[in-house]
């Protein structure tokens, strides 16, 4: 085959492998109905929280227990209350956004004890846990 | 010219522009340091929360108000609580994800009242604000 061919065959491939890769990304957080479980820690005096180890051993791990489940986490941590005079509501929040509701709590259920376990390593705060639904 | 040299050209042009639009899409809500501001309204018995009217309203014009520093915001509703026996702590949280806090707050401030002012048309809890920032 002459170089004149190949050359545009190349960049045809190159062309539409780019463009396929931004389509088939697979799941996104930011899909309509995608599920959040954030387990939200409330800030309060005398209260502590140990975000490095929460972000490299404890976020690790339990996102390690929930398999193909998981779209990916998130970590955030409370730098204010957006109200003046108002205490800020939450120390830190860590989120897994999931395809399954019902895949993650089958994942988790016999794994509580361990991530329970590991809270002392990190925190003395008992956590809530919102679950939600992506609406945008 | 000869069409032998303008198809790869074409293609080359069209390749590096595919390639170019994934590298430059600007700040990413998960960039580490990015601030999130939440809108968070409690669940309660007796209160209520239009999503509809959130989602096409409130958000929209709340959004418009902070021009180039929005990088983008999220809308979920609460489904439940992650823990048994306990009510779903949130109906709603609303999340502006941007540059800078204090643009932000300079964008809010002269705007504050109209904000307030739309909260009866969606719903009759009062929210809680966090101010926080990306970790992972």
């Amino acid at each position: 085959m002459k170089l004149k061919l190949i050359l545009p065959l190349f960049l045809l491939l190159t062309y539409f492998t780019a463009f396929s890769q931004e389509r088939t990304a697979g799941p996104t957080p930011d899909a309509k109905g995608t599920i959040k479980v954030s387990v939200m820690y409330p800030y309060a005096e005398g209260k502590n929280f140990n975000m490095d180890y929460y972000e490299t051993k404890h976020m690790p791990m339990v996102a390690g227990f929930l398999g193909s489940n998981l779209i990916k986490y998130t970590i955030e941590k409370g730098i204010a209350s957006g109200i003046p005079n108002q205490p800020m509501p939450f120390m830190a929040i860590g989120t897994f956004y999931v395809k399954s509701l019902s895949d993650y709590q089958a994942a988790i259920g016999p794994n509580r004890d361990a991530i329970r376990a590991d809270f002392p390593n990190y925190t003395n705060i008992t956590p809530v846990i919102l679950v939600s639904e992506v609406v945008k």
